[in-house]
Parts: C-alpha cells; sequence; structure tokens
C-alpha cells in the first residue's frame, strides 16, 4: 500500500467560539481538538501530517512543535510539517498550500483539526476504499434530515456493487429532491496523491463566495473519469465538528459517555457513568469501583480492588492493589507522579502532590498534604498535617497538625523521619533535620536540631496558670 | 400606551409542597418564586404590582418588603402593594381583591405568583395584543394533549387574521372535540383594566366548587362584546407552575439548562452543562472555562481567562483576569464580597469568606481560611493556615499552620504583616500585632509584641532531648 | 394462605461483571443485589429461603450468614438456608436441589438473586394468582421487541377472563409469529411446592445445551392439566437482572431516580435528582433541602428544616432540626452514630468520624474534625482543629488550630473542657487532661497538667527578637 501523508485543516478562526484560542486548540477530554486527530494520524502510522494553519498559526505552529502524542511520548514515526495558508481562500485553497510536501507516490488523507473523533479504523476502511485510482469520501447518514451539510448525489450502481459518487451539492444550491437527500459529506476525504493534485490543480474560485471549495474536487473527478466512492456511516459524532462552545461541551459528554462504557465493558464499576471524566488515560485492574463525580487527568492507572470514593480529582498517579481513596480526595503527582501504595487509605479531603510516594497500608488523613515525600510501609499522618520533603520511614505516626518546615524562604531542605519515630501533635520540624529511629518529639514541639534514635525530644515553654484570671470584655 | 399594574397570585396554600413555607416563597435558581415574577414585572416597567395573599400572608408580605430585584438594587420604579384575600374564594375573587388598587386609566396584567419563567417579552407582546379594548390571554400550544388544563375554544377567523377566543372550557368539563383541542389557558391575562372590572363585576360562584372563577371574565367579554385574542407560545416552561418538589426540581434544571445555554452561547467554556448551578447573577469575561460541579451564588464576575475548577462553591465574589480557583474551593463573600486578584492562585480545599481581598498574584493553597484580610500582591499562604482581620504586605510569605489569633473571646483585632514578611510554620499571631516589614518569624512561635522591621522574631521553648525513653505501651 | 417458601437463584458465575465476586453480591444502592431480594422475601413475610449458590458459594453462604436485613436488625422470622448446586445443570436442577428443604404444604416462590427489584406487593399478587392449584409466572410486556427473552405463549381465554399460558419459547426457538410476542417470563415463578415438585420430577437434559430448564416446568404443567397463568407488568426495571457492569450503572440510577421521586413527594426539595444517592435508609422531616452532589450510606436522619450543601457525604447519622450541613462535609457516625445537634452549623470541609455528638447551636468550621467526642450546647470550633475522646462543655470557644493529643502512641485518653472554656490558637491538650470550668488557654500553648476552673494557662517560650536578621540567601 501507499504511503499515507495526512493534511490536517487548522487555519479556521472558530467565530462562535469567541475565544482568543484557536478553535483547533480547544480542549475535549484534556486535550486540545488538533492533538485528538494527530493521535489518530499517529496511530494510521501515517508518513507525514501537513497541519495547514491560518488564524492563531504561530500558537497552532507551537503546539505541533510540541506534541508528544497521546500517551506523552515523542511520536517519532509521524513527521510534522505546519505550513501558513495565507489569506485563506478556501478549502480547496488551503490543501493547494500543501501540495509541494505530498509526494506523488503517496496517499492523502484529508482530516479536518476540529473534527477530533474519526476513528483510525474508518480511516483505515476509507484508504482502503481509494485504493490507487479512487477518490473516496467519508459520508454519514442517519436517516434524518442533513441539515446545512452538503448532499452526495450518487449515481447508478456499478456492476461490482459500488454506487459512485456524482457530486456534493451544497445545502443552499440543492433542488428539493437533493434537500431530500439524508446523505452527507462529513469533510473527509481520501485520495491518490496523483490524482488529488490533479484535480486541485482545477479548481477556481469561480463562485458566489469567490472561494476555491475543496468539494469542487468530485465535480472535477467525476468529469476526469476517476471513480468517486463513498464510505457511509451512521455514527455521528465521530464525525461532528466543533464550532461553538455548545458543540464543544456536548461533544465532551460523548467522548466521556464512551470512555464510561468501554470501562464498565472492561469490568470498572462507575456508581455514575454521566458524572465520569476522563482526561488522559486510565488504566484499571480487575474490581475497581470509582464514585460519582471523579475525574482523572493525564496517565492515571488503579490497580486491582481499588476504591476511590466520590468527588475526587486524581492526575498522573499511580494507585497499588486495594488502595481506598476516600472521598474528597486532590492527588496531582505532575511531573514527578504520585505514587499510593497497596492497601493504603488516603482521604477524605487529603491531598498528594508531586513526588508523594506512599508506602503500603500508609495512612494519610484528613486536611493533610504531601509533597515530595516518601512515607515507608505503615507510616501515618492522619489528621491536618503537611509533609513535604520529608522521608518518612515505616511506621512513623506523624501527629496532627505537625508541619515540616522545608522552606526556609530561599531553599528547600529536608527533614528525615527514622523508622518507629512518633511526631506528637502541632510539631514544627525545622529542616534539615533528622529524627533518630524510634524517637519521640513531644507534642507542641519545635524541632531545629536532629535527635539520636530512641530518644525523646520536646522544644516548649513551662506551663504556668494565673488564678481567677478575667478574660477581656466585649467593647462596645 | 397605558400604564401597567400587575396582579400578582399568591395566595395559594401548595399542599402538595408539604411545607411549611408558602409556596410561592420557595427558590428556583436561589430565588423565591415570587421574586422571579417580581423582577419580570420590574423589568416590564410595571407602574404597580398588587400581591394578593393568603395562605403565610404574613411571611409573603415581609418577603415584598424586603424585595430589592434581582441584581439585589431597591427597584425604585414598581409600587409593590401586597393585599390579602380572606376567605379565599377563587381566582376571580383574588382578582377583585385588587381591583380598589387598580386605576381605571391602566392596563392590568394577571400573573401567578408559582409561575417564574414567563418572560418579559412574552408579557410584552401580550399586552401589545390587548391594546385599548381587548382581553388577551396567553396560551400553550404544544401539538400534545392538553391534560387537565383549560382548552382555548376558538371561533372563525376574522379579516384581519385574528381567530378570538370563543370560551376557556376545563378539561372535566369538555366535550370530546374540545378535550382534543390541544391549545391551553396559561392562567396570564392582560386586559384594560376598566373591562376587566367590568367583567370581574358579572363573576359569579354559580358552579360546582361554589368559587369565583378568573376563567369566567372569558364568558363575559365575548357576552359583553369585548374580544378576547390568544397570545400562543409552544414553550412550555415559560408558563410552568410549580406545585410540588418534583416540578420545582424541574423546573430548576430547566432554569439552569438555559442558563448554563445562555453562557456557552457568550464563549463561556462549561465542561459538563448539566452540572453547573448559577443562583443569582453570574457574569463571565471571554475565554472563562468552568468545570463539573460548581456552584455560583449571588452575584460573582469572573474576568478574561478565569479557570475555575471541579467542584466549587463560590458566591458573591469577583475573580479577577487570569486567576486559576482550583478544585474544592469555597468562596462565600457574603455582603462584604470577596476579592480573587488577577493571576491568583486559589486552592484546592480553600476557603475565601466575607471581606477576603486578594491581590495579584497571591496564592492561597490547600486547608486556608482567609475572612476580613487584604492580601497584596505576591502573598502567599500555601498551606494549612487561618488569615483573619489581617492586613498582608507584598510578597509575605505566611508558614504552614499559621494562624491569627484575632478573637481574644470577646473582640476581634487586627494582625499587620508588613511587605516581606517571612512567618514560619505552626505561628501564632496574637493580635493586635504588627510584623515590621522583611521581619521574620521563627516557626513554632507565638507572637504577642509588635516586631521591628527586619527583625527574627522567635518565641519557643528549648529543645531537650531525654535519651532512651521509654513510650507508653499498649494497656491491656 | 399456605406459607411461603422462597427459592433464590444465586449460583451463577457473571462471566460479563468480569470480577473476583460473586454477581449476587455486587452492590446496588449500597447493599449487596441478594441483599434487596433477601429484604424483599423478609417484607413478604416468607418463612424461608434458600439460597441455590454454585460460583463464589462460601463468599455467598458468608453473606447469609450475616445478613441482617434492610434495616440493618437481624431478620428473625425468615429461615436462611443456602444450599450448593454442584455441579450447575440448568435452572431447574437448581431448583431441583432446593426440593429438600421445601415443605410439601407450601408455596414455593422462585426469585433471582441478580434481579433485585421486584416489590414485594408484585410477589404477593403472583402469590394470589398461583393460589392452591394453579402454576404463576410473572412477565412482562412493554410492547416492545423481547430481544432474547423467552417468548409467553397464550393460549385462547378461559370464561373466567384468565387466558393461560401454553408455553415459554426461547427466542432462538421461535417462529416468526412466536418471535413477534412482546410479552416475555422473567425468571420469577410461584407455584404450590407440591405442583412444582411433580413437574421438577419430569425434567430432562434432552435440549442442545444439555440442561435441565426451569421454564419446561411450564411444559408439563400443561401437560399435566395444571393452568399456568401469569401476572404481567410493564415496568421492566422491575424484573431487570444485572449481567454487566454497565446494567448494574443502569439499575442503579434507576433505584436513585426513584428514592429522589420518592422523597420528593413527600416533601424533600433536592436541588438535583439526578445527583443525589442513597445507600440505605434516609428519613427526612418536613422542609429539608437538600443541595447537589449528595450521598447517604447507612441510616442517616435528617429532622425538620434540615440544610444539607452540596457535596456532602453523610452516613450513620442523626441530624437534628434546624441543623446546617455546609458544603463538602463528611459524616461518618459509623458504628457508634454521629448527632448533630438542633440548629447546628457544620461546615464547609468539616469531618464528623464515629462517636462525634453536637450538641444545640454547636459549630464546627472548615478543615475540624471530630471524633469519639461530646460537644454540649453553644461549643464551637471553628477553624482547623482536632477534637478527638473529648468531652466539650457548654459555650467552649476551641479555637483554630488546636489540637487533642489523645494518642500516646499506645492508648487513647480523654480531654475534658468543661463549660465557658476557652482554648487559644494552635494549642495542644495532652490527654488525660482536665480544663477547668471557665478557665483560658493562651494560644500556642501545650498543655500537659489538668488546670483549675477561671485560670489562664500559658505554655510558651518567651518572645525575643534579633535585629537586622539576614534570612538565607537562595542557592545555586
Amino acid at each position: 500500500m501507499s504511503a499515507i501523508d495526512v493534511v490536517i485543516m487548522a487555519a479556521g478562526k472558530g467565530t462562535r467560539m469567541k475565544s482568543q484560542r484557536p478553535k483547533v486548540l480547544h480542549r475535549l477530554a484534556g486535550r486540545p481538538l488538533l492533538g485528538h486527530v494527530l493521535d489518530s494520524a499517529a496511530a494510521l502510522r501515517a508518513r507525514s501530517a501537513v497541519v495547514i494553519t491560518g488564524h492563531g498559526a504561530a500558537e497552532v505552529e507551537a503546539f505541533c512543535a510540541d506534541w508528544t502524542g497521546a500517551a506523552g511520548r515523542k511520536s517519532t514515526e509521524l513527521q510534522l510539517r505546519p505550513v501558513r495558508q495565507e489569506p485563506q481562500l478556501g478549502t480547496g485553497h488551503a490543501v493547494q498550500q500543501a501540495v509541494p510536501m505530498l509526494p506523488d507516490d503517496g496517499l492523502t488523507l484529508i482530516l479536518n483539526g476540529d473534527v477530533p473523533l474519526v476513528r483510525t479504523e474508518t480511516m483505515q476502511r476509507l484508504i482502503a476504499l481509494c485504493g490507487d485510482d479512487q477518490i473516496a469520501l467519508l459520508t454519514v447518514d442517519t436517516g434524518r434530515d442533513a441539515g446545512a451539510y452538503g448532499r452526495i448525489v450518487r449515481g447508478a450502481a456499478e456492476p461490482d456493487g459500488d454506487v459512485p459518487v456524482r457530486a456534493i451539492v451544497e445545502a443552499k444550491d440543492a433542488t428539493p429532491d437533493q434537500r431530500a437527500i439524508t446523505e452527507w459529506y462529513s469533510g473527509v476525504m481520501a485520495a491518490p496523491t496523483r490524482l488529488l493534485k490533479r484535480y486541485l490543480a482545477l479548481l477556481t474560485d469561480d463562485n458566489a463566495q469567490q472561494e476555491f471549495y475543496l468539494t469542487d474536487v468530485v465535480k472535477h473527478a467525476v468529469a476526469g473519469g476517476t471513480p468517486v466512492l463513498a464510505l457511509k456511516i451512521d455514527d455521528e459524532a465521530e464525525v461532528a465538528g466543533v464550532n461553538s462552545p455548545v458543540q464543544l461541551a456536548e461533544l465532551e459528554r460523548e467522548v466521556q459517555r464512551r470512555t464510561a462504557q468501554r470501562l464498565m465493558e472492561a469490568g470498572v464499576r462507575l456508581l455514575d457513568p454521566a458524572r465520569f471524566d476522563v482526561r488522559g488515560d486510565l488504566q484499571c485492574g480487575q474490581d475497581v469501583e470509582i464514585d460519582v463525580g471523579c475525574i482523572f487527568e493525564g496517565t492515571v492507572t488503579l490497580a486491582d480492588n481499588v476504591r476511590i470514593g466520590a468527588h475526587c480529582v486524581i492526575a498522573n498517579a499511580r494507585v497499588e492493589a486495594g488502595a481506598v481513596i476516600h472521598p474528597f480526595t486532590h492527588i496531582d503527582g505532575g511531573k514527578d507522579g504520585a505514587v499510593v501504595g497497596p492497601g493504603a487509605l488516603v482521604g477524605p479531603f487529603a491531598r498528594l502532590r508531586p513526588g508523594a510516594q506512599l508506602g503500603a497500608e500508609v495512612h494519610i488523613g484528613n486536611f493533610v498534604e504531601v509533597k515530595n515525600s516518601t512515607l515507608a510501609a505503615g507510616a501515618k499522618a492522619n489528621h491536618l498535617a503537611y509533609l513535604g520533603d520529608a522521608t518518612v520511614g515505616e511506621r512513623v505516626n506523624y501527629g496532627a497538625g505537625s508541619i515540616t518546615a522545608n522552606y526556609d524562604g530561599a531553599n528547600k531542605h529536608r527533614t528525615v523521619l527514622e523508622a518507629d519515630v512518633h511526631v506528637g501533635s502541632n510539631c514544627v520540624l525545622v529542616a534539615p533535620v533528622t529524627i533518630g529511629a524510634g524517637g519521640t518529639v513531644g507534642g507542641g514541639s519545635t524541632i531545629t536540631k536532629s535527635t539520636p534514635p530512641g530518644a525523646l525530644s520536646v522544644a516548649r515553654g513551662k506551663q504556668v496558670s494565673i488564678a481567677n484570671w478575667a478574660r477581656p470584655q466585649k467593647k462596645r
């Protein structure tokens, strides 16, 4: 089969988005629309993708330069080449800009940067349909009125069963009979590059809007004896474009519904699939249960028997087998990632930040924040506490209200709590500092010097009482 | 055009609400049903509104006395006059109570206190329809069965195209042909006041329920030679009444759907319009993005490029351009308001209370509460802290676990942290107290006296260690 | 009427659940599917329930042994007898296993452990229908295609109006005419036990799958002259089975919708019935209002005029009249229960744990955790605090950041704050300790010894200042 070169239309302004952001960079399921299209092209093992830019070209080009693919890994196969369309004289003109970058030996697949959900499998079928000497259009027929879309006018059936396309007629130019056609053009086309170039060269702007229409390629192909075939699908969402925040929200829900369905079919139990959002890649083991209102971002792995409570936000994290995340927990591992060890209990109202590494059976309770800290098996910080830049040993008990003072206003320092240390309530551990194994820190102590193993360390004032003390009175 | 006097039916008991609260005071989108109706009347620039009270009259009258209009500003134009209907002898009898307060030169618009969504524009069209010598009814026709509603029986078309109403026939009194009519009466009527009075005076309670029906006005008008016209709409929600918690919940969702749609059409990006609640007035700039599960109450302004994370509750606040509110943030500015400055970062798990005024680039992190405090540009309180009645200078760093002790048990006092102050972890600042510019407070200190600029202030016990300390053992 | 013995089919594997857990133990509205069925049987006042186990038999039997009924009370009437089906040779074979445990004088009702929503009233009607000498089937007819279900082929109407069933025909064995039948068999059957036994004994596995089909009982009954009648319902959800996580999620939503509807009809005001989950028993007084995203688990009682804010999780708790629970509050009373007193204010971001007992007008504010503690009327803990194993007197004010150090690493001890005590900010109260009535604890104090009434107690270091202190510089 010929090598595939993809052309992606990404020059549009998206006026109805009412946004400063180029339309193709608006996010669906956490990724820019254009990213979805590029991921599909990469999955197709296309040779190159020419991205036609225009409105917001610099931003779109910057996105292309940084693009790393769905799994966050730099795609090494797909060669990405943005090209600017200036001025913008129509869809045919847009593709003409790509012509110099499309080798004659290839096959060109034309996609739209604001149509994010075309499946790779559908693209493959379209490519198979066009072969070496035909043009293939992706069309939709739901049996309902085709609205403002271009109608597909077909000819008589061929002996081989194909019913070739005669023309694409714009809704506003259609006769009543043509308007009644329910099959419409999706904007996706595949063609052998040499044929595409031939017919692109024949386009004119001799029409009301003085634009070069890509759809006119069909007319010229038919006239030139090149068969035009249509691959008809009935799933409108697959070719739905995004032109407004309303459409973006509708497509977001559709994507989330499909993700939820796919996960449930794999055995994940969702308490309410309509209140579940995945913006990235969520991998689940067996017997995973996710309560209502949870959001997953970036790359998240939930191992067997993990339970996620209601209203959690979890990003870039790995949750090991049997761990339980209670409601209202916020985990964001960022670039460093976060790990919740097997059998650990986290939350409610807990926050794990980048570099939080919880070992087996660790407990992190309410109003506790953990950042860039490693907690060994069995360590506990159950109430109102901060662990930042800390190394916490096995079975350490970190008291309510205790804080690692890891930042001296200029630099971050490390706190080390060796195995079996007990830190009392409302302590401050001024880093760098080490509490030796088995040591105890008395409640209310501010510890500035490291302490030996097994010691009780206290730093607090002597308790004094003033009898019959009169409290302040309410001022008038 | 004649001056408009509105009559609002608000005497009903609402038995199916199963509530002690008068029906018209139940809340929709955060405001009592009656408030919605009054706001529409005010938007219509009506001269007066006569509110017919009955069940729970005292509460309804108290609401009227306090009513300040949608934007919280006292409406100076609409004169509100409650009048009690006692005993309650039907809808016609209710309007009869208003008669003494309706000047003959005006036009009367009859609304229902439990039908909150009639649009001002629809009211205007109805008023225009009745003119000086006709009666106009607001009717609904969805093409579906009209259920228990009163059918609109129309006569032959007039030469001018109007098809006058002959009668309103109650569903239970309707012939099979009449029952098949899909146009029904909404309860909203407009009439020149002198005509309305004439036909109100003719009402009798000579019927099964021994009540004076307002709908009988139609019969008398037709008999008296006054044309009765109907303004037909097809949006059922616009005239939907609230008779039960189920209907209230349905209408709540409908209102929220419409608000979401309107905001999205203006460019706001909602991750899920079905999980979005506005109970008051939400103004948004360009490129505002709002994640799932957020609730906005009172008057909230979100400037350009503001991002609101999932599951936030925000009331009576102004969020400046580019600020980011992370998930699980609770802001309620109350009467004093709250301000989040440009580029500020707030949350997750942050709470801003009345009088919280955050400057540019301020950071408020997890488990931090701010009340009646001003934070200048670049100030940070990132972890588990309380700032109450504080004035915080530029670039101040307020340590984890630190507290302003602003309340001596009787009075509130102010804490002043001048520019560039660093407060360590788990400090207590006993107000009134001032930390001079550039000063540092050591972690774990309780500060009771003001400190000079540039000083390091510490108030803590000396650290001592007891070697080989045996911790308590588990008792049997 | 004859005594009722229930047979519950609970041997299935549930391959499509893709779970290690036996299918009938998957949870719907917080309870295992089998638990719902057992509760219905108990409500029916059945004499015994024979549970046919197979896949995961040990787990199912363990569940049966622990089963205590819907309200958490051990049902003393329903005798539960699991019996294993090994090997599993079909539905008829399953019921045959129960035969030895079914007395001839009784009536047998066959239910499915994965069909959780059959109403007790429907079961009663089915039982009434079969009487002493007939077999009764529960069937469904929604007027739509019956899909893969077994069709109900009926005969001619009897003089008494009954239209007896001739056969149940599997979809794949049906003629085109039979396939068009929209009435299908739900799997629920009632029969006098002596008749059921007679026809069960005639079953053979002489079919394609070599299984003993329960549905063949119909064939034998008809042949044997026993009338087979059908009770037809049109509510598909009532007999919906759970075979996959998708179906489980659908049924979960259906259950929640019904619960929401029922509560609203009783007067409860739900801001969004689609975002409301009850997993247990929720009792509400008058004028209760529940905001979006709330979850109720176990046994929860909300008294008159209680308001629950958005995104709360409340389990095993009693909330007294007029109390207000602000958003993001997590209450779990566990086995000890939790009580929120009349007029109390809790949250936002509060957590009440087992044994939290709040008196009248108590205030628990943000980032406060209460466990196994009693707070008398008017006590307040408004900010970032922990109260564990504490007895708190009337009007106590517990300062921000204060902690009861209730755990010495081995044992838990009690803190007593007598009436009118004021505890300052960031204090540690090292239990066991008592602060005498009216006493004051200065901010930042660690209190290790009990204090007399009326005293001011302080334990803190002396404040010292070092002028012109140079803070650490950023290291390169």
